[in-house]
């Protein structure tokens, strides 16, 4: 209620960076983790599009659908993208602010990482042939991270937004 | 943010009640539209357990896991499970609220409907065989609908909880 | 769960503008309703800042204080100024697509809004001399309205985000 | 996303209790922060009721009233007590598990929490003349507690439900 955060719990930028190759490994660890290691994102064919701007795709596809009649996303598989989407974005945010950080320690963290709540709202029906869903950091913390997330069909309509918790290390 | 809706938005109780014949029939109709004809909560594998209690439950299966070494379900596994629910039990509520409504009505009732926004609180792993979703209906007026939801596994521990909002007709 | 709002249910772009004159009077309207008739408001002490941009603003004071030691603003000043400015935003959209209604048409819109629900997320502590809220709407149908919006101090920092639902008419 | 916070991360039961002096002396110190310490929460009126039920309770007074016709609480008097309530109920629980804490250290693990996030319903309009809000915990990790919060009146109606998340320690 009443102290929140400071931003001296904020984690420091970054005084270095990668190499070339080891941010190649460390990309490479984290689209394998979210486009092929989970098997529920498998389920619904999510894809990392892009690591630098946060992005997640999907195709529609019959099994998706909600509504026996209107052929649209289930509310279900938009949840479910934004909470993914957020917590790839996270990742993304915590291996840039850990540059000395292995492969493997960069898999450790993702392993400890939860998500703490949810908020999705529903703003336009689900039709489309492919979706986009992309998130923003806007709280990079040493224990809790939080973010804002969108999700747009192959037309640009914005079909719903999110904002999330997660506990990260 | 000010005057918020006045309790006489809210429905009226019913002053009637269904033939246990008509009755038998709404409830088939519900079972049928939330346990076989939405393809993707086939998919989840979600089953309605009681219309009486608003009960909906899934048993764990590979593909429902979020995470490759803990076989724990996928957090967007329980947000679809918990959305599912909420508008379940809206749409039993819904259904003794309009005892004269035949079951066609009934059915149109529920095509109508859609879920505004939805909030889940992720409080402990999603570990155990089976899972239970319930809902408690907290606001039943002409336009929205407002639900609280639990989700527990088979051992009543207490998996995630969830609030949502729905338009109703 | 399932059939989400259609996009037709949305209201169609207005075909008309008010004249000058008219549209002072409404701006005066939505201005006075919001800095001078809510009580709750002027507690807090929020000024309408800009009706073209949805902003709303408001000075630090010992009473809006949430930590006896540290002097930041009480979440809860937080949360009323992030639902005030959403339905702020919302007002300031209700009369831009009717544009034929009367002074006191837009009026008696205002009087007919509620809040459905609202979420905060408090990013970092609410420290400052002033501070401005800003909202987005996302979703504008006959029925609903949606937003999202923002909380700034006067260095710029963002201290809370948050998205909120109004039934409108 | 994915592995949520396991079970092991909560707190073990307290083996012990505080003496009857010292239990006296915690509960006076929350008693005292909730009611007296905190600026908002005297402008609001805020008054701890029970610390065994997790209660806070407070007046209808004019300067809460969010419209100016109708005489209902301002959603910003709702939210703002139901996010109190939720840290409220959080330190009580938060003392009990901290059995052979000092007042002093009590003291100053309430300083170090914050809210995270907040939702509220608001689901009838706020009219009565007094209200009494109630928290129930429903995680308390090492980092993170979570708690679920109700609103009624003094007529019993429910006013608002809500969902929050605090980082403690």
């Amino acid at each position: 209620m009443t102290s929140h955060p400071s931003p001296t719990t904020e984690l420091p930028a970054p005084t270095a960076a990668r190499s070339p190759d080891e941010q190649a490994r460390v990309a490479s660890l984290i689209r394998s983790i979210f486009s092929e290691r989970i098997p529920f994102n498998q389920l619904l064919g999510l894809q990392v599009l892009s690591i630098e701007r946060n992005e997640i795709g999907f195709d529609m596809r019959p099994e998706l659908v909600g509504h026996f009649e209107y052929g649209r996303l289930h509310g279900g598989v938009i949840s479910a993208t934004l909470d993914v989407v957020g917590s790839f974005g996270l990742m993304n945010a915590i291996a840039i602010r850990h540059p000395t950080d292995t492969v493997e320690q960069i898999g450790a963290r993702f392993k400890k990482m939860g998500t703490v709540d949810l908020r999705v709202d529903y703003l336009r029906s689900g039709q489309g042939k492919t979706f986009l869903a992309s998130a923003e950091v806007t709280r990079l913390g040493r224990r809790i991270g939080s973010t804002r997330m969108t999700l747009h069909n192959d037309s640009g309509v914005l079909i719903a937004t999110g904002a999330a918790v997660y506990v990260i290390s």
